[in-house]
């Protein structure tokens, strides 16, 4: 290999790729153009640091810049945008503060991320109006709740980012309002879920406006309001987190296919309709492991896992990148609330199924054993062949337990098969009967 | 159906299958025998009762024997044991402290449990020496512990009982030992768990004599000491916890086979060799869900489920007793130990596997979010196949992942493809790669 690895885009999947590759192939030179000045950080715990929890932004860099270049031999170059794909002539275009150049490459990774979604609100720009997408937003946000000392935030967007910045900012002692466009917050956990969720929420003094159109942001110079459908509210602080777009504009110019969900299309190892580029992390789609559409869920463990497989298949060892499930899962003060597969009966429907779902509360430890608390756990399935289909659950203990259903989904098993499955059972961490176990014996009973 | 479907034994196995046959097929006539008193309880709670955690001994008991006959239509008999089995007659035959009676069956389900192994130890009669099997014994023991108030506890065994009872004794305020024959305690959790556990159970002040034989026990009436091959130690109470057998000497007498395990011989159904017997629970055989080797794990969800299973076979609807893992899950102080599947290298090697196997320390929240702990994972596989075998964990937090592993064997699922399982991140529940995943990547780079 003349040329070497390059890779556009220093975060979670970029910085995968270029650690494995380098790891497997020792001799084959590997380039990172970062646009920012920031590599391998933990989105997912900004707002954690908002809260107070994380105490120095740092501390969210798994690995430092200095550490990929000294101890991993791995040619990062920050400020380095990449300004364009030539996939025939196989460069890209770089430019920095100084000058433009042109990059060969033997391989390529898109790795360019998503960015937060802006509406056409008015008063976008004005002081004290933040979207929570990168650390420097983070820190920003932060220096504002500690120096202008904001009495109230409107938050615009229930989903999981909201939900996290409305306990964030409660927890830093502001009044805290979200204002959703649909009838319910995090929208894809279901609405069992979503219903106790919300109630958490308001016993926590978040006020809720769901069913609420924003149209913008009032003040001079700084934030004082939002106005929405329903009228004007006082708001010092206002975040922005209706969600992500993939920044697939580079590769959209250099002629690299796109997928029906707007983000890159990729095959089973990443690549993209021209062999020696791949795509992953939240710029490209991955496949879902229920439906085997093509999906887009920019989450942090898809990017690092594609990244990963990626530097492992250019460094001459073909990886398929694996699937995506959708599974996640959010903190909202003392609940957790996680969520995996296909929830959405209309979805399921479009996919061939015949959605059939029970939602169950159960205990998470035995009625005699301290500590315990109810699980509300809602399992769908496909009534013909009984393959489950996805879950959600919601509970101040033990929601991890989506993993068991996110690894029946990535074996396919059915609602029966589930039941079935040898479960850790002892009174301090179980029920005879886990939550899961219980979920399937019911669902199983209606198929 | 002219006669009923009579039970032997009330715990687990015995109501599980009364419950789910009386459910399904209201016009059945079901029948419990049970020698004792005691009906569907949570042996599993026992040393928390001992503890002091649980109040009432009757908190144990999960539904009550009123509840069976009044609400359920079980004919539930108490003080009945039956002593004999014609299955070609299809009777039982039934004996109180009034009369003997033969009963038939249209049906019969054996679920006669297992018993405290009671090694030949000399002193085994005197007081202060106790298993822990039955609830009587639990209330034993509180008893003694609160009346005799003794200072020193010698626990033989260090399975999971034992490792229990000492957590429970120790908050007592005793002084604990536990005597272990073989060189290591929790011997089915493998090596690395059982060490971590071991320097646990040492720092809470529990002595351990490992490698160590006991020949017996003295005293006057009361116990007083320990007698081993490394001498003699004063003992004011011993617990005999050196496993269970099953109970199969009235199947046995009736020409119903057992299998090589010494537990009764079952097929998927759960029917022994005569079509109209079952067997289940901790007197019956399981098939290993690794091996599918007959297999004999006494353990409460397995009867539970094969119970159930019975009642609605026997209920007119032939259902699979599903296999086992032997997953087992114990809490040491403050450290949880779990484990799944076939973690002895000599026996996955009798099953036709060449095993190969790694241990990992990782966290179980991101280094940033506070309240993690170091999770040791041990994860096993074949190397040809890559097919997982089995797994062991050990750690403050977060044990209960050991259920990933047990789902993924259930499924069959490759060390690959365990790896690419889409499980749920966020700073609070998990670091990106949960730990069951960081063992699968490393062990996959050894296959």
């Amino acid at each position: 290999m003349d040329h070497p690895f390059v890779i556009i885009g220093g975060d979670a999947a970029g910085m995968s790729a270029a650690s494995k590759a380098r790891r497997e192939a020792p001799d084959l030179d590997v380039i990172v153009f970062e646009q920012g000045e920031w590599v391998s950080y933990a989105a997912c715990g900004m707002p954690y640091y908002v809260k107070g929890e994380v105490g120095e932004l740092d501390d969210l860099v798994a690995v430092k810049p200095e550490t990929f270049r000294d101890q991993r031999d791995i040619d990062l170059r920050t400020a380095h945008e990449v300004v364009g794909i030539d996939p025939t002539a196989q460069t890209v275009t770089v430019s920095t503060d100084e000058e433009t150049f042109d990059q060969p490459y033997h391989s390529l990774l898109i790795g360019t991320g998503a960015r937060a979604i802006e509406p056409p609100f008015d008063g976008l720009d004005l002081d004290g109006v933040f979207t929570l997408r990168s650390m420097d937003e983070a820190a920003a946000i932060q220096r504002y709740v500690s120096n202008a000392k904001p009495a109230s935030a409107a938050i615009v967007g229930g989903g999981y980012v909201g939900v996290e910045m409305a306990e964030a900012l409660t927890e830093r002692g502001l009044d805290v309002s979200i204002y959703e466009m649909l009838p319910r917050t995090l929208q894809p956990f279901g609405e069992e879920t979503a219903l106790t969720v919300e109630d958490h929420l308001r016993e926590h003094g978040v006020d809720l406006h769901l069913d609420t159109a924003v149209e913008g942001f009032i003040g001079e110079e700084t934030v004082a309001g939002i106005e929405h459908d329903g009228g004007v509210d006082d708001a010092d602080l206002v975040i922005v987190g209706v969600g992500v777009a993939p920044n697939v504009e580079l590769a959209e110019q250099a002629g690299i296919e796109l997928g029906p969900t707007g983000a890159i299309a990729t095959d089973e190892y990443g690549r993209t309709n021209y062999a020696d580029v791949y795509a992953a992390g939240d710029c490209a789609e991955a496949e879902n492991v229920v439906t085997g559409d093509p999906d887009h869920v920019p989450l942090a463990l898809t990017a690092n896992r594609a990244g990963r497989a990626i530097g492992t298949t250019v460094a001459g060892d073909p990886t398929e990148t694996g699937g995506t499930a959708g599974t996640a899962i959010v903190k909202a003060f003392d609940l957790g609330a996680a969520r995996t597969g296909v929830l959405d009966e209309e979805r399921a429907r479009e996919a061939g199924f015949d959605p059939v779902s029970v939602t169950i509360d159960a205990p998470t430890r035995p009625h005699y054993y301290p500590g315990g608390s109810e699980l509300t756990v809602t399992l769908i399935a496909d009534r013909e062949t009984g393959r489950v289909l996805g879950a959600s659950m919601v509970g101040a203990d033990g929601v991890k337990r989506i993993d068991t259903v996110a690894t029946a989904l990535g074996s396919g098993l059915t609602v029966t098969e589930l039941q079935n499955l040898d479960l850790a059972y002892a009174p301090p961490f179980s029920p005879v009967w886990d939550p899961v176990l219980t979920a399937a014996k019911v669902l199983a009973g209606k198929l």
